[in-house]
């Protein structure tokens, strides 16, 4: 029995996420569909994280037990053959048995897309947030910064998800802008339920004056979501790395 | 009675090209449908060329006739609230009562995108031709240069359209490679039906060993399309350029 990991990228447009959900199409039913389909083993696939419906992801690490004899190096080509164009299996490797996509995870980074132009750009239509006022990104950078370090995320999440604590580390949360395309990335050893999009929606509410930087510590101490800026828009948001030890992580790098 | 040019960008996975048909639902009826929402117009609007289902415009031209009292540089946002986001309109201007979209065109540019990987990008699955197979550039930008100059392209065009000669002036017609993704950028003073998916097609050719780049010249003499590489599928395709006189031209630089 072999623990296979797999390197993912995809357009998540079409999808209601990455988790199996009862009646919609996922990216992992669909990946499972395309394993079915290779080697007749119905597995259960363990994805790095959840995605929700409309996001993407550059790399995304999943893995899967198998008992069947193609070699690990065959499985990038043989699933892409049998999976939609929207995603790819850009590499494969064998894992230590005790490998866990999410358990195993060292850290992750998420990058938010906006595009901040009066125009809208129809190839960006799925892929960014169309925010045409303008927006100060100094401003925006001084709101990010806010959110490094060891804090509790409560007042920058959803509720729908349980999880032991909300304490969480952010390693970096950074603004850049190029042209009309402004990016967020935010690192972190784990993630609440739509924490990126909360810290996105809070940062351009610094943008905005509905709040000033120097806010967001107080704000994040009342743990009350109703305080901070709303929830930004799926389609701008990325799954853009994943850090593990070992051969996992050398194929995510 | 004003004379209006519109600068438009589209992505035409979801057309069936340009040009107004019967059955399907096309670029230039959407334009029309957004212009007669927004002024109660019924107008006929003319594009600066013919697209293919699928073919994407960076820079498209169309111009249209209209009565109404809107200020012309109120078009791009107003239409932009009444077009799909796979269509945009970036500019407007006021062009002289005999201009016409594709009359007074004085020279286009296409660009054709190919990725060139053994893994499929799921983010330009509608975007680029995907290319597993390595590709030689370097014979490939030998091809290319070939067809500079004044020829008769009827070697590679499809039947379809009637046109009063099958002489052009390719000005230029380059192949770049950056990584995975190579381009093939095309200049003439016209198009044929199909002429640069049919060039993309014989460039390949010629770096699959199919095809000397040396016998271009020759196989161009003959007219014969069947001598020539295969048409090059229709995602690939952009309409990147169009050059005018005059506001027109400014407005499309």
């Amino acid at each position: 029995m072999r623990n296979i990991a797999l390197r993912l990228r995809y357009d998540g447009t079409a999808y209601h996420g990455w988790q199996v959900q009862k009646n919609d199409v996922t990216v992992a039913e669909t990946v499972e569909n395309a394993i079915f389909k290779l080697t007749g083993e119905r597995v259960r696939v363990t994805g790095c994280g959840r995605t929700d419906a409309g996001v993407h992801a550059l790399r995304y690490c999943a893995n899967f037990k198998t008992e069947c004899s193609i070699p690990t190096d065959k499985f990038p080509l043989a699933l892409n053959s049998r999976l939609p164009g929207d995603i790819a299996c850009v590499a494969a490797t064998q894992a230590p048995e005790d490998f866990n996509a999410i358990l195993s995870c060292v850290k992750k980074e998420y990058t938010y897309r906006i595009i901040n132009s009066r125009i809208p750009d129809p190839f960006e239509r799925d892929r960014a947030w169309f925010y045409p006022a303008p927006l100060r990104t100094e401003v925006m950078e001084r709101a990010a910064e806010k959110f490094v370090g060891r804090h509790d995320f409560a007042a920058v999440r959803s509720v729908g998800t349980e999880t032991r604590t909300t304490v969480r580390t952010v390693h970096w949360c950074e603004v850049e802008r190029q042209g009309d395309l402004i990016s967020i990335r935010v690192c972190a050893d784990g993630f609440l339920y739509n924490m990126v999009r909360a810290i996105v929606g809070t940062v351009i509410y610094c943008s905005e004056g509905k709040l000033a930087p120097e806010e967001i510590p107080a704000l994040l101490d009342t743990r009350d979501r109703r305080l901070t800026g709303p929830t930004a828009p799926p389609q701008g948001l990325y799954l853009s790395r994943v850090w593990y030890d070992g051969a996992v992580g050398d194929m995510m790098a």
